[in-house]
């Protein structure tokens, strides 16, 4: 129990580092800024300067590893983030430079798998060893464990959900360069954009309202303005909800997790989410699925990922040690 | 390399054994009847019996466990087949009788997992770590491997991915209570009812000659009728495989699997079946992953299952070793 391991959780504007004993006490949580001049060559070596600083802070704790969750795409078995777009990474060898600097193992997985992890030991996951989180902001992202593991699929797509197609025919174009992904209709950008539609088709609505009070809309307004009852609003809501209920449920079909975590600002929404989103999930989902999953709002906001660092480490060497 | 491992696959109508080295050579293999008077009671002991006694055979070779599959619903981490109707057990604790009887660790687990992870070690799947194994028979089945292991879910339906809803709206009656699932569809069963239904729209399909020479209609009937260029028949399959290639492409959007095996009876029609399912996979797959995913056709048939318990046998005791 006298076992601290480190999560970092890198993004684009801040690191965040939090400090975390074997049983989940978070001893310490901090954050610096992201230094991404010179093709960030200065991030690693900025993130191990402030933890051996702060590790003298660990009174007859040792520090055993850490944990380190980036977006991108990642190598997890050789701790490599294989390109990073706005860090400026690209095969950049993050666990072998870490662990030159702090002297301990590192390990590296993608933000999004870790902000699962977090939620799972730590947040609103029930420490269940099957678990799907997904997550509702510019995009739908996603995170699934199996089994107590992440997992990572052949190529570390494995729970990229926001790319599973939701809308057959006929659905907008997704980055990624399909067409009716999750993402296009349930992530905040998309709820925006129905929105949007949807106020144009009914001129009288609220939604309508809003756009020419503040010139834009977004996925907030939206569940706020159902909520208040607007009935543009409350199609956009049902709509946009029925084709996450759609998705989910088959992945639950398939996965069989004990639950679902939802989180991201679209989250925000609660109890408005969850019972816009069930009609659609029990009705797509196998009796006993739609039975049995738990469908819960997110509880760690910005922390999942560093707490999810820290679980990463622990797993690691835990199993390690066992091994 | 002295080690042997027996795969054990349980039917309703005969049991299949085989005894596998660590390096996958095949042994022996070998089938005995299913006794299932006295609700099932002499299964396990006839099981134990032949084992020993073939056990002679296996010179200065070492049997050092076995990997059981079995039908319906099971606590794998007890070994426990909670209930197989068609064999007469309930709440059987299959792994605990057959270790005392063989003296050896026993693992059991459901035999559509354990088929695709036959196919993983011998078969057709390249062994990897990723795999995603689907049955066309009677009903759709499947079973999933990740990071190199079974994922079971939380309550053991994880695999079951006949049940995923592929028609959204009006789609068929399934046996599990819901409406519109893969196995309503792309099943055997499925492909001739919609065969059957097509048949009376297009009195002058040969589909409709075929109902009318043997008063039924099966799967290979219309995949042959297809082949011939029969529209009907063509129409049929096109639309079965249509849900299949969606179905696949949202599992392989969130799994990312290396490859995807395709099994069962309607799987006889080979390179027809994957050049209809193609072009609605790559249509709703991450180009990524309609580009990198290989699909195949299983090639162990009836076999898979014991491979597959060998395979289990060898995995848990190397992994225990290891730890």
């Amino acid at each position: 129990m006298d076992h601290v391991f480190a999560g970092i959780d890198i993004g684009g504007t801040t690191v965040k580092i939090a400090f975390i004993q074997e049983d989940g006490s978070i001893l310490d949580k901090w954050e610096i800024p992201t230094d991404k001049t010179e093709k960030g060559k200065h991030i690693l070596r900025d993130i191990a300067a402030s933890v051996n600083e702060r590790k003298n802070t660990l009174d007859g704790l040792t520090l055993k590893g850490a944990g380190v969750g980036a977006p991108g795409y990642i190598d997890v078995d050789h701790g490599v983030i294989v390109e990073a777009v706005n860090l400026g990474w690209k095969d950049y060898k993050v666990a072998d430079i870490l662990r030159d600097a702090l002297e301990i193992p590192v390990f590296v997985d993608n933000d999004a798998n870790l902000a699962a992890a977090g939620e799972k030991w730590l947040g609103a996951g029930d420490n269940a060893n099957n678990l799907l989180a997904v997550t509702l902001g510019t995009g739908v992202g996603g995170g699934i464990l199996a089994g107590g593991e992440i997992i990572h699929g052949h190529a570390g797509l494995a729970g990229e959900i926001g790319h599973i197609t939701s809308v057959k025919d006929d659905g907008a174009p997704c980055n990624c360069g399909k067409k009716g992904c999750l993402e296009t209709v349930s992530s905040a950008t998309g709820i925006a954009r129905l929105g949007t539609e949807a106020a144009s088709e009914y001129p009288d609505s609220s939604l309508h309202a809003v756009i020419a009070s503040k010139d834009k809309l977004e996925a907030k307004d939206v569940f706020a303005e159902a909520g208040k009852g607007d009935q543009a609003a409350r199609k956009v809501v049902q709509e946009s909800m029925e084709h996450l209920g759609f998705a989910l449920a088959n992945l639950c079909n398939s996965f069989n997790p004990q639950v679902v975590v939802i989180g991201g600002g679209v989250s925000k929404a609660g109890k408005q989410l969850i019972d816009a989103i069930r009609p659609s999930f029990n009705r797509f989902a196998i009796p006993k699925i739609a039975d049995e999953t738990d469908m819960v709002i997110a509880t760690l906001g910005n922390d999942a990922g560093v707490i999810g660092g820290a679980w990463l480490a622990r797993q690691k060497l835990t199993a390690a040690e066992a091994g």
